[in-house]
């Protein structure tokens, strides 16, 4: 499965989320990332994830897609993902 | 179409961004929004945010779908997007 995960949390755990989510996926910018990934992963990294943040505050949506979807940059590309393909 | 676009832009474009993006799309967290858009729009939308960005500095990441993906969300849903289905 394809996955593009946003995150919206508290600035003290930023890096943290940041940090864990790079082991699995590729940085796409500010608190982007995605990448293909097994389901194992994907249960891993939402459990990884609940550890990190806190529910009540923090933020996280997962979007789950079958491939990688087109996409397009406007202005600068962060981080190109062609690197990893 | 469906998009998800993810912008990473200077702190003074911030605002300027986030309202144009408002009129033709479902705000989902921080710099996310996401939303169902025909090909006129989306031109609309390139051409409005190319404007407004300064395209040397800022990024943005437009997610091209064909319909509204599969999401799950960890921890707070910051805006609801049943409220627009």
């Amino acid at each position: 499965m394809y996955v593009i995960i946003v995150y919206d949390v508290a600035v003290e755990r930023v890096n943290k989320v940041k940090k864990f989510l790079r082991q699995y996926l590729h940085w796409v910018q500010n608190s982007v990332f995605e990448g293909e990934i097994t389901l194992a992963e994907f249960e891993r990294i939402k459990a990884g994830l609940k550890e990190i943040i806190d529910e009540n505050e923090d933020s996280i949506v997962v979007y789950k897609l079958r491939s990688m979807p087109k996409r397009e940059t406007i202005g600068v590309e962060k981080n190109p993902i062609d690197d990893i393909i």
